[in-house]
């Protein structure tokens, strides 16, 4: 039902985005209206138009709304799945009828809905406010324009879409704190989720301390402070020196490019470097970063930050000898482990089918560039080295596809795992194959 | 133990080719010697020189005996674990003291290190009399010549090294199944790994029903089968138009040509094709074969194509929805998925950490080119797109210890990680973040 949902809003999209008001100039051929329709709805930002440039007024609209529905309809509909799968873990433990668990009601639809309404409003209005007042004061923007471009890129970041009204994203605001920073916020406010904000807004007020919260909470905000952190780094020491990106910046702006690099890839997709001209080990660096993404049930795609963490703490409990994977005194459930790998390999044969094939289909441009487009397609990121634009149509169409099973696929299946479970019958011997 | 072992071959190998009478010309530099000396011990096969212009008859005769010495040695280490493994699992199980369990008698080394040998000269005999045959009859060289050319190619092909004394490997035998098919027999057989052979011939003797024999083998059969039959298809659909290739053979040849280039990234690293000039969809499908490599207990490297098999089941599973992760009416032991997962995310860790430095420290190259070498030297295949002589030495340095924890990393890792088990003293209390 609710990947009709999307289809429907996707389609509706399409057909708004093809009327001949949607554009300034020519109209809107098929292929460009669904994938810009698709990739605003999935909130990947990738674009095979110049966003700025070739839509109209009434265009951008349009795209805005998509942004809007989806990445709220996202997080909605992820934060629901945990809720069914809190409530499930917890009656299964106290060994209740499972049948009347499977359901949410109406009431928690609406509790969740007005919650993620509720935290949408606040965050994209803080970071649309300073957006207007920067752009019509010190940009000299007229009022009219300062409003559209503000809350558009208040939508765009705070639903990590990372769709720009500016033709190079936000390359003309690199040293601009007023700019990157309030982006940067919403985008991480956003990509958190809002299990980890609810609790963490829950906390603050009941001064519940840290070392108290969820399991989850915990891992989510770790992840994001040693993500955030590590890749400023990386980007800091991989960029420094390019001189079509970092290297005549101020060291102040250095940091600050540095770290809105970094948070990009977490998947909001804007930009305030060049891309294209980055260092091949930097697009490397972020083709990891986005396949990790942000945390579970926000707006952001990926395989998530607790699917990595979880990996990680499993690998590490196996090459200490634990039997137990241990994470902040909490064991990580056997069946959560199992959805870790699964999600996570899953996730690497996902992006490896359409690299192989655009490879084969498309002479002349790097695997490189290849990889990191389909990596940024299906972790929704919209992050571009620039060569979607020139892809041939049937490559462009290939990626809608995975825009939309990166944007649904790892929280459905994550959540259908965790909620399927069969009656074991009978058990098979055990056997252990030698590995490695 | 084992590692000194290897160390010290490896140093004695780099000192004897360091002898002005290894090479035919100028003496061999410090870093040719010791990169060519842990290529032929690690079973690797990427060179830094051309083989056959560069070393003198001494030195190609220090090189095969590395090989030998290598290849052998980690067949016998794996199969001794192996056994030490089998053991301890049965005196758990069967609830008796582990202290006893740790030790493998003299006789187990007597009698693995026999049947080892037993088999390589059996192998390792029928490919050089076919090939001695060939080279001398067909291609007119003197006996003396051929002698030496049969010999030392079934020698790099039993250990899975890929050494060849032919400049250009074996493209000049792309047509004749003379030479390639005698070669790709003993790839495999040395490929498939000890405790297989061992238990396939035991079970042909006693004439045991395939139903009956163990999971191990039976996965590395099925896999083996299924992974040459896919790749053949892969590489003829993939190289098939490929004028720099495949395309002006005839049908025949093509087929040949193919299951050749199946057989080589697991892993040894022959090639009948010219591999820089393949498409870059073909390598990254070599890539994914390099990694996956062949059976465990072998000459070959890689994460071995049970750990791949256990962590497709796992997948299939979870996907299923099933409690149990079962594969021939056999049910996967939990530990043995997690060192599945360990031995293969590690590989990931441990390729993507130097071709990031790579990537970064030598321009002009492109990724797909870096990764294909990494991975070729991590896996012990030796292929290569024909980078790795062109990069500047402290990179040639770098492979040297990849190489090395490529060849001995999978191994000790997995025995390592179905060795050690921690008593647990408590257990946390259990806890499921959202996955996805
Ligand atoms: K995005
Ligand atoms: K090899």
């Amino acid at each position: 039902m609710v990947t009709l949902g999307f289809l429907a809003t996707i389609a509706v999209g399409t057909i708004l985005l093809s009327l001949p008001i949607a554009t300034e100039g020519a109209r809107a051929t098929f292929v460009e209206a669904l994938f810009t329709a698709t990739s605003a709805t999935c909130v990947t930002g990738l674009v095979v138009t110049d966003t700025a440039v070739f839509w109209s007024g009434f265009g951008e609209a349009v795209i805005a709304v998509l942004i809007q529905i989806g990445g709220l309809g996202v997080m909605t509909l992820a934060s629901l799945l945990g809720i069914l799968l809190t409530r499930r873990l917890d009656l299964s433990s106290r060994l209740v009828a499972a049948a009347s668990t499977r359901s949410v009601g109406l009431g928690d639809v609406r509790g969740v809905l007005t919650r993620v309404i509720k935290i949408a409003v606040v965050v994209e209005g803080i970071c649309a406010v300073i957006l207007v007042a920067r752009f019509a004061i010190t940009y000299d923007m007229p009022w009219g324009t300062a409003l559209w471009q503000g809350a558009f890129h208040a939508i765009s970041a705070y639903n990590n879409a990372g769709f720009s009204l500016f033709s190079d994203s936000l390359m003309g605001f690199v040293g601009d704190p007023w700019v990157s920073l309030p982006i940067s916020f919403a985008v991480i406010v956003g990509g958190i989720g809002l299990p980890v904000i609810a609790e963490v807004a829950r906390a603050l007020r009941a001064r519940r301390r840290p070392r108290r919260w969820s399991t989850h909470t915990r891992i989510t905000l770790w992840m994001t402070a040693v993500l955030l952190v590590g890749s400023t780094l990386f980007f800091l020491a991989a960029e420094g020196d390019n001189t079509a990106t970092m290297a005549s910046l101020s060291p102040g702006d250095k940091i600050l490019s540095a770290f809105t690099q970094a948070v990009m890839p977490r998947t909001a997709g804007f930009n305030s470097l060049d891309t294209s001209q980055m260092h091949h080990e930097t697009w490397l660096g972020t083709i990891i970063l986005m396949f990790i993404g942000a945390g579970s049930a926000g707006t952001a795609g990926g395989i998530k930050v607790t699917t990595f963490a979880v990996l990680g703490v499993v690998i590490w409990s196996e090459l200490r000898g634990e039997p137990d994977a241990n994470i902040f005194d909490r064991r990580i459930a056997p069946a959560t482990q199992r959805q870790a790998l699964t999600v996570a390999l899953l996730g690497v044969a996902i992006i490896i089918v359409p690299t192989l094939w655009i490879t084969a289909t498309t002479p002349g441009i790097s695997v490189a560039e290849i990889l990191f487009e389909v990596t940024s397609a299906f972790t929704t990121t919209g992050l571009s080295t620039g060569i979607t634009a020139d892809l041939p149509w049937f490559n462009q169409l290939a990626l809608v596809p995975l825009m939309f099973v990166g944007r649904l696929g790892p929280i459905t299946l994550g959540a259908a795992l965790a909620l399927r479970s069969r009656q074991r019958l009978y058990r098979m011997p055990e056997s252990a194959p030698i590995i490695g």
